[in-house]
């Protein structure tokens, strides 16, 4: 496959990972060779709704952010449901790309599309004050306007399920390996972020990558929404980075028990499991982990003094 | 020290690490200790400015962002550079805590400041109108309506210096080590990401660590700022993460012509390098590195075939 121009790269980023030269240091000099890069581009979403049927929708640019190509739709309906816009499934009216016609015209091979629209069911009317309340908002954790404990509790998070001793210590050092070995954008890149969704015998239900970690999750957690309910299922995610309040604020959103990451919490993400009753797990490794909050829901396991 | 309660927690988080406890699980049982742990706080930042001399100043929220404390200041000046609000730091009238009252009342100790204010000097005037462009946004990666190469080219970064082979080979691939050896919190808590800035003997001049990698970089460029001018000299910036685009727009509107990373480009990173004509390099290790654009600026070495 032959070397692409930046131009020929902007036109072929149809899909998560692209090809681009490089050259490779090393101390015996350097040799120019292809790389397999995982993209990224923005995605807009626009969301629409109805106070009532047969009325005019409104309509606001809801988020820009930046992912990679894939799995757009779950990610939207993710973001969704871990911005508390939607309950459930069923409130979504339309989840489609907004086609532009010029792009439609000069291409005779399909874009990515960036810019998509979400429509909800007449009726389900989005907090806009909520969401207005900081305009200008530039932030480098996805947290915008809505980062304190407080506001979680606004978007009425479902009650985690109380099921008491059914995951395993040997369950949970597997999942990192299991993880691994399914990351092909990782394998191709070395760039990708993971998120996964495990039951309770530790089988990978399923996968999401994106070059962010909260996309990951919103990709896998949007997935799962549209066919079916978390809330009362045995089902562990694992992360691969590190956990900051907003990874905990997404997994309590959609309902999941256990959050299990190969890194580091903050502060702020152990006190908001220990708020909403998570059990949080991190520094997963084969032989072992550290637990923060939740620890009933593991199989007991003797104490060391 | 005790085990602190998560109301002890959050009335202690005044600096960038806290204790408490965890249960570390191994194979031959569990065992009660004490972690340190990054903390992750947010930091809403306001904006305020004069049209002229001793007319009205007009204010707005610019930004809430989830970070670890300690480098405010810097962050916030970082991030008035990389967004284009001000050219140099003669433009900030102050940058300071708004204290709130209540708050200091009802606390004896000294509290974080989570709400800070920036005054910008007469007759500097953002651009409300690029900046309202994307009223509601939450992004999972920091770029909420400011995405594309176009948006970064309309904030007038500075000409990267166009110097030609003054960085050799050993030196970049000795910055990792040296950095790592200065990630004091990372140590503590294994937690956060670093930014740190060389000159062109590999010699380290500046590191800054937050739970966010883009803090981590706003902070090392809000105190340079300060300081200095990077648009003239012969340094470099190397980040622990991954590189987005939005880590190559910071650098490029610091006015730093070479950024290292232990981690992979994405492919708009490597295409924004190449517009801005930065020199870009991934997965930096003793052994080597991927060199993606400005091969020029290194000193020559052997090509192999």
């Amino acid at each position: 496959m032959s070397i692409k121009t930046p131009v020929q790269l902007l036109e072929s980023q149809q899909s998560a990972t692209t090809e681009l030269a490089k050259f490779r240091y090393g101390a015996d000099g350097r040799v120019l060779q292809l790389d397999h890069v995982l993209v990224e581009q923005p995605l807009q979403i626009r969301l629409s709704w109805q106070v009532a049927a047969k009325l005019a929708y409104q309509s606001q640019v809801f988020s820009i952010t930046m992912r990679t190509p894939g799995d757009d739709k779950a990610l939207i309906i993710g973001l969704m449901q871990s911005e508390g816009i939607i309950d459930n499934y069923q409130q979504l009216e339309s989840v489609l790309p907004e086609v532009d016609e010029h792009e439609a015209k000069s291409s005779s091979t399909s874009v990515i599309a960036n810019q998509w629209q979400v429509k909800l069911v007449a009726g389900v009317v989005p907090d806009i004050k909520s969401l207005e309340r900081f305009q200008i908002t530039y932030s480098s954790c996805g947290l915008c306007g809505s980062t304190s404990l407080k506001s979680l509790e606004m978007k009425n998070p479902p009650r985690l399920n109380q099921n008491q001793h059914w995951l395993s210590f040997n369950t949970i050092c597997s999942m990192p390996d299991i993880m691994r070995a399914a990351q092909a954008q990782f394998v191709q890149t070395g760039g990708s972020h993971a998120a996964a969704l495990f039951n309770e015998l530790g089988q990978l239900l399923d996968i999401k990558e994106d070059i962010g970690r909260h996309n990951a999750l919103d990709k896998l957690f949007g997935a799962s929404l549209a066919q079916r309910s978390l809330c009362h299922s045995r089902v562990s995610v694992l992360v691969s980075g590190r956990i900051s309040f907003e990874i905990v604020q997404k997994t309590v959103m959609a309902g999941v028990a256990v959050l299990i990451a190969v890194g580091a919490p903050s502060a702020l993400a152990i006190l908001a499991a220990k708020r909403f009753n998570l059990t949080l797990i991190g520094f997963t490794k084969k032989s072992g982990f550290n637990l923060y909050h939740g620890d009933w829901r593991l199989l007991p396991l003797e104490d060391r003094l």
